[in-house]
């Protein structure tokens, strides 16, 4: 017998034993992945072994009443039987208890252990391994019995429905005949081929010394009654023995089903030829085991299971460390980075050096996915990503239409932005490289928009022809910047300026709720006691009119008249009735409103806290996860819809979005065609050039901005991107926009997220405890095509959509939380440093937006690049790998610094590599609207 | 060279050999048992062994520059240092390689132990130690400077300028001469007395085999350079080998460090007189291991350390096992279930048999405490908790003095309120049994009243004296229920009657606050348009009057006149204002006040969401704890003063509660003395016996269940309770109160329990990473003292206490997560019907309150508890001990049927006895106000 680590501790005989029949294993994971968990490792890589399935039967009650039970089941996480509860407990960690692993080798080298056994039947397979036993002839024949006993299995129906539940439980447990196989919803979820392993294991009074077997099948069958599930078993382990103090049978079960739960063992003992080859794989095992000292840690707590599972690289230490040098391992770490890191170059990005160049190869790239492009989207997960995303564009549209484009002339007026969006989304959705992006018109873009219509208000231009040439000019620039492959440059767009970016969008968004909702208080003043006396009534001029008029039936009954006959002709009217009645309201109050203000505010509150509230549904436990996937996906509509409620209950006269009943557009006497030049001068067509600069700048950074973040590695995109296309595009549709006095329109982060977040593919078919596999996104052209032809179509619906106004102030964008391990890196003060750099970019830009100045802001963005590329006096290029990402030309001359110290001197170095290998699912966790 | 488990796995002599010199170990904890996780277990068990710093340096930098670094340190948990980062992270629980641990084995197996050195000096240490190696004299020349080689340590201070901190680390770790021990915080939180441990691991280019070091000093030395802190070390470890792959050093240091830190090996270390005393002693640590299993878990995420640390008495399994049968186990259980648990009997309800013995032994009891319930209170700690309490009783006051109160004929008026509190609060807690309690006029009884007060105004009867009757026959039925020793019942009130009690209490309050919120809509509604006409002008009857007066240079400048010479004579003065000037205000919306609704509203909102906000601040992670527990502790005081603020900024006429200016009673034209018979007939005195037995029922409930409460196992009162005394007290009061017309008062649960809360004493000397040790509360009689005395000087302050009113109706106790470890062992379904049928109870509680039959509630509330006796007919007793706890007779017949099923059948025996262990230390989370 022989324990690990036994002897000299340099070589370990038993570890390479256990691997000695694998396969090559240079930098790729070696062949022991099964199952679900090797659907990380990559496509190339997928296992032959089948998943197995582990049951634990424990005997219990003895001695009075002997009764096989079982009590655990393994797939890839442990799932207990509380038995009080009469329940599976939730999938967790298994955790061993040292001696037991210890205890089951002893057994195991002595007991009887049978490789590639024939046996075609659960009695076969007893009789085989009673009869290896030396037992007297009648405990043999009671032993038989016992193990040919069915044991007690406990199926749960999953669902909602706990009282069911129960009962089920009960009744399929006691009905020992039922086909098991319909009732078991963990059935359902393996994949085909999945094969069975029981151990049994126990305390038997009539045995004297402890009974061990090993059996593995040569061709799986079916242990009917052993199994809960009708699977063909290939393992089976028996651990019997005397009445001991403790627990340790029952341990040493759960230290054989945990063995077997490991891919790793799994795949030694699959093929393991005699007794050794079994204890070499366990003593690898027990190499790789972790170790929590006791009486710091509580052993009942149930670990739960890890939201990504460790690699498997990892589990060839000893291999890699011999067949590869340090530097073939850092380059796979560089590699490992460059596929799973979250800023990555992106491969488009290649410079052909022809004009247009970047264009034509889009172009190409993209042709030959467009087929694919509307086929792909027949999944019904596009339909609700349809419906999703339509309501968020909707009301942007709504929002943004009616809101805060009052003061553009009539650019952004309601049927403008329903209009202009539908079509330039459409278009957009048709021709672009990258068609998960939908348009918006709302942000940086619009900021500009307004700088520009207040310069042309004081100057005393005409408006839209001059936004007309801005536009020509923009799409000349736009034009020039495809054909120069200048989008080559977002590899300067680092994290750094992505979030100034988008936190000064947030930022303008706050600030224009807030404003709004000040100006409304303004609009409709709080009446304060003694401040200014109130009434108002209506005087009719002179006696003039008819005295009985006003005095009619009609008005009495509701008491509203004054009547000091012969003194004054007057009624309280309402002011409106009063001027239609050919009176004039007199008085301090009559043109303030009672309650409007503070109704307004309650309005605001109370739809902004419900939306927040339902968003943290989402994250909640109550409800099952369906119903609060749509609260928290829809919370800002039905915080909208329970804001419109409660104003058309009380019926206040809060302002309303007027919404335009005739098609014709919001500024009277215009055509939809922009007139070239209107009242405008001939040299203003040239002088637009200069605002077209600024304004270009401003859109190629927002456009790009956007669409490096939607490219981004984590979301395994296979159709590539279209930087040149989608700018070209945006040129087109700034040309056609302009044209009509349309609103502008470039790709919107947040919802272009959305939509991909709504379009993920997920693996289906896991293992109690696992989390589902992101598999990629649908990349089609079709759901956003239909979002916007469903736009277009809400233009008819127009007079339904008359929804309060001010509730739909609520669109703040959050911010994410910080990436902790960047800590373990980086001093708090130098994160702190930068952070306050970054705010002090912030604020410049916001002071710079505020002042006369503010029509330059679009060059203080590109700033940002510029400080970036400044702070690498600052900051070392370590910091900013952890704090930013690099520039592409420090990128170029750092892995060897990078490498060196963190070789040398770290401390943590195997620990940060374990979570750089583990695949970075995408986690879009943003409001969309 | 042995290992563990190795041959037999029946017998560990190891583990016996490590033990063998260990005192007596009945059920005891071991003398292992160190520091501050021996707090735990008892006073009697405070160990002698002193506390062990542990320090790993490394040795790093090979082969350019040596030099050696502290990279971790050890008490209970473990802390790293993150280098890049420069800091140390949070304490964690260690966790180790098993290989590691196994090769430190071997190391140490062929190394040098030096058990019980006399080295005085770290070079004397260290030439000891190289003398001992087999090498070159040139090799131990190298070595001996190496090891005396200065380590870079790293000194964190502690606080929150992590800047200067970042400076000062740069600083000290530089300054090598600058005294650390004052820089270091970590040093002044060990206790007195505290030892060292130095561990040094590292690769060493020029040896060619492996170094292994163990040494225990005598009489321990300071080791100056070596480890952070001046502390005199008592062990000594070197582990240096020729480069190897991998960091097998690194974590075979940790190994060493993690090893010393368990108080079990530490033990036996310091007592081990040969090598083989050391190894049986890592065996048995092997022993207690719990291993995770690879692949499921990452090994890089760091385990937070556990809210409580497992019981020691788990350390000594197979000891107990040996010397105790089962039966002494579970009885070993069961009377550690009757220390820790949170529903026991309380030992001061034991029947004496004698009329009023129960009282009479409350007294004695009591008595010799007396003096020192004064001297206890000598502690800052207690200044706090009076501004505390003090705050919330006041809040209370206000809160049912002016606002819950009024219908009660002015007995709850503001001042009664006041001057109530104060007396009969004072001299409760002067004489009571429980001076921890305080008392409050809110909650049932007070609803009783309420319904008394209607029921009285039906039959035209005088109140005041009716009420002095209900309360004499009161103070009657409960001098008889003291006599007769009938607070012994209260072992009838299970979690089942308080939790129905308190859902039912949280249910008024909340009623009643959202009652009150519809009742001011309705005084001042809302002006919806076209509903009616608004309009309101002042007339001065006839022409009467000097006309120039109301035309008058004042009112000019204001504009509010309405001047049509000759035809009316009129202004649009406010109401107030015209009544004064001898007009009268006409028109519709003369009489309603505008914005008044809504902005109550917006205050309710604003006030109740900003008291939730810093409510839930306390347990962010933002601010320093400080803040945060002052946040959160006075959350609601903050949330009404930001309610105050609003209201007086915009000065608007909002409902202010009327604080009396008078010293004398609200109802006018009654003295302080309320007359016996008043304008009642005689016989309605004796018919005051029904109303008074049924509120005597409430009383008697509503006390008891606070008491029960209070003084519940888990906050290890020292003085014991009073039930008997405590309701005497009551009686007393019932009688005082009654006869001046005051509230009647009782215990109130929820801001008795805050009381005790902000009286908690706990540990102060904390190793990081431990939980404070909760060590009983401070009991003493001055604080509800002071608190009583100072709301009575409130009532002069009374002017300045015009609370805003309707702010105050936040009042809405929360309720408590479920215990999962039920969950565990009562099916899911079962846990619902309990619930459903407490929450059936409630609703008919709910509906008798709300009927003309509510008056008999009180009978309904002893209902509760025939239903709970009903219930042993629905549930097992099994189930019952889960969900509730056992009635008195259940208890006595159950402790058989509880064990069998258990120990049989449960496949989680162990986990949950682990469970059971845990020092329950209470959990106090409810708002007080």
């Amino acid at each position: 017998m022989k324990l690990p680590g036994q002897g000299d501790f340099e070589s370990s005989d038993a570890h390479e034993n256990a691997h000695s029949e694998e396969p090559d294993s240079g930098l790729g994971p070696g062949p022991g992945l099964n199952g679900p968990s090797g659907i990380d490792i990559g496509e190339s890589q997928v296992s032959k072994d089948p998943l197995l399935f582990i049951q634990l039967n424990e005997l219990l009650g003895w001695p009075q009443a002997l009764e096989w039970r079982e009590t655990g089941r393994w797939l890839l996480f442990e799932e207990k039987l509380d038995m009080g509860a009469g329940r599976w407990s939730a999938p967790h960690v298994p955790t061993l208890e040292l001696p037991s692993l210890q205890k089951l080798r002893s057994l195991l080298a002595e007991g009887i252990v049978l490789l590639d056994c024939q046996a075609q039947s659960l009695l076969e397979l007893v009789e085989q391994v009673v009869s290896g036993e030396s037992l007297s002839p009648e405990l043999r024949g009671q032993l038989q019995a016992l193990l040919l006993q069915r044991p007690q299995h406990h199926i749960q129906t999953m669902g909602i429905r706990p009282c069911r539940e129960s009962n089920a439980f009960r009744k399929a447990s006691r009905d020992e005949d039922a086909p098991l196989k319909h009732q078991n919803p963990l059935r359902q979820k393996l994949p085909a081929g999945a094969e069975a392993a029981a151990v049994l294991a126990g305390e038997l009074g009539f045995l004297e010394q402890p009974l061990g077997a090993f059996v593995r099948l040569r061709n799986p069958i079916v242990l009917e009654p052993l199994t809960e599930m009708i699977l063909p078993s290939r393992f089976f382990c028996l651990l019997l023995g005397p009445p001991t103090l403790g627990r340790s049978y029952h341990e040493m079960g759960r230290a054989a089903a945990v063995l077997l739960s490991d891919p790793q063992f799994q795949w030694s003992v699959r093929r393991a030829s005699h007794l050794p080859d079994l204890l070499a794989a366990l003593d690898a095992f027990l190499q790789e085991v972790t170790a929590l000292p006791p009486g710091r840690w509580d052993r009942t707590a149930r670990i739960p299971p890890p939201k990504y599972l460790p690699s498997q690289h990892k589990r060839f230490p000893s291999k890699l460390q011999e067949v590869t040098s340090l530097s073939r391992q850092s380059a796979a770490l560089a590699e490992d980075k460059h596929h799973h890191g979250p800023h990555t170059p992106i491969p488009e990005l290649q410079r052909t050096g022809r004009l247009f160049g970047g264009l034509i190869q889009d172009v190409r790239r993209k042709a030959c996915w467009y087929t694919s492009d509307f086929l792909d989207a027949l999944h019904p997960q596009c339909f609700s990503a349809v419906f999703y995303i339509y309501l968020a564009t909707v009301t942007n549209a709504i929002t943004f239409g009616g809101l805060l484009g009052d003061a553009t002339e009539g650019a952004q007026g309601v049927l403008e932005s329903f209009l202009g969006t539908a079509v330039a989304g459409a278009a957009f959705c048709l021709m672009a490289g990258q068609p998960l992006t939908i348009l918006s018109s709302t942000g940086p873009v619009l900021v500009f928009e307004r700088l520009l219509f207040s310069f042309s208000r004081d100057y005393s231009l005409d408006y839209l022809p001059f936004r007309l040439w801005v536009g020509i000019w923009v799409a000349a620039f736009c034009l020039a910047l495809v054909a120069t492959e200048a989008s080559l440059l977002v590899r300067y767009f680092t994290r750094f300026t992505e979030e100034g970016f988008c936190a000064l969008i947030s930022l303008i968004f706050i600030y224009d709720a807030m404003g709004k909702m000040l100006n409304l208080i303004r609009a409709y003043p709080i009446q304060r006691p003694g401040s200014s006396a109130y009434g108002c009534f209506c005087q009719y001029p002179g006696t003039g009119g008819n005295t009985s008029e006003w005095t009619s039936a009609k008005l009495k009954d509701t008491e509203d008249i004054l009547s000091v006959p012969g003194l004054v002709n007057a009624s309280f009217l309402p002011p409106p009735e009063c001027i239609r009645q050919g009176g004039h309201p007199l008085g301090p109050s009559c043109h303030t409103v009672p309650d409007i203000a503070f109704f307004s505010l309650l309005l605001f509150f109370t739809s902004f806290l419900c939306a927040i509230a339902l968003k943290h549904i989402k994250n909640s436990r109550f409800f099952p996860s369906v119903v609060r996937k749509v609260l928290g996906d829809f919370s800002s509509v039905l915080a909208i819809l329970l804001g419109c409620g409660l104003d058309a209950f009380l019926g206040l006269a809060t302002p309303k979005l007027l919404v335009p009943t005739e098609f014709k557009p919001t500024l009277s006497g215009r055509g939809w065609l922009v007139s070239p030049f209107g009242a405008n001068p001939w040299w203003l067509s040239v002088a637009a050039a200069l605002p077209a600069l600024l304004l270009s700048i401003l859109i190629f950074m927002d456009q790009q901005i956007t669409a490096v973040i939607l490219n981004r590695a984590e979301y395994r995109l296979q159709k590539g991107a279209g930087f040149h296309l989608d700018l070209f595009c945006v040129a087109v549709l700034m040309l056609f926009t302009s044209a009509l006095g349309l609103p502008w329109y470039v790709s919107a982060t947040v919802i272009s997220l959305a939509h991909i977040d709504s379009l993920r593919r997920e693996s289906k078919a896991c293992i109690p405890g696992e989390a589902p596999n992101f598999l990629g996104i649908r990349e089609q052209r079709l759901t956003g095509l239909v979002v916007f032809v469903l736009t277009g179509v809400s233009i008819f619906l127009a007079p339904v959509l008359k929804f309060v106004k001010r509730v739909q102030l609520l669109l703040m964008p959050r911010k994410h939380q910080p990436d902790m391990l960047l800590l373990r890196h980086v001093p708090l003060s130098r994160v702190h440093l930068f952070t306050a750099i970054q705010l002090a970019c912030l604020g410049l830009l916001w002071v710079v937006k505020s002042t006369p100045a503010a029509i330059v802001f679009p060059l203080m963005l590109l700033g940002l690049v510029a400080i970036r590329k400044a702070l690498e006096w600052v900051f070392s290029p370590q910091e900013l790998l952890w704090l930013d990402e690099l520039m592409p030309e420090e990128e170029e001359t750092i892995p060897e610094n990078r490498s060196e110290p963190e070789h040398l001197f770290s401390g943590n170095d195997s620990e940060d590599s374990e979570l750089m290998y583990q695949p970075k699912a995408p986690e879009i966790n943003i409001s969309v609207n």
